[in-house]
């Protein structure tokens, strides 16, 4: 596994961006109401981290992996709310 | 500059995250109303995403730098669209 400090910028990164969708889920769950927020939002980041997710693995990168499955997997739960919520 | 298959993946994936807010700022700014959407939620994904615009900026990756600053563009329109509609 390729690992040095800028790589470790990368893991620092991916691993904050990836938490951005808990304080959303955390209001939602409180609130019970997502109305505002479009759908489109979590599909689109979903895709784009599930490419992510792929990249992770072929460059054999455990931290973009394990960083976009917990996004990939918040998107998700944030869909399933929004959608019982509504 | 540093480019193969792998990092086009990389960059393909970029680009669809960092389009991701695009909905969610039309859908704001049709409706004026983002009281569901958490302001931690779009200030963590800048954070980190700043953080990857450094490593963007120190791994010479032209891709990564755009579609990060625009990432971070659209997050901090969100947050002042919903300081604005509140």
């Amino acid at each position: 596994m390729y690992f040095n400090s800028i790589e470790l910028l990368g893991l620092i990164a991916g691993a904050i961006t990836s938490m951005g969708f808990i304080p959303q889920l955390l209001k939602g769950y409180k609130t019970k109401k997502l109305e505002d927020v479009s759908y489109f939002m979590p599909i689109i980041i979903a895709i784009g981290m599930a490419i992510w997710l792929i990249y992770g693995i072929l460059k054999d990168a455990l931290a973009i992996i394990c960083a976009n499955t917990f996004a990939i997997i918040c998107c998700l739960i944030l869909i399933i709310m929004k959608k019982r919520y509504s």
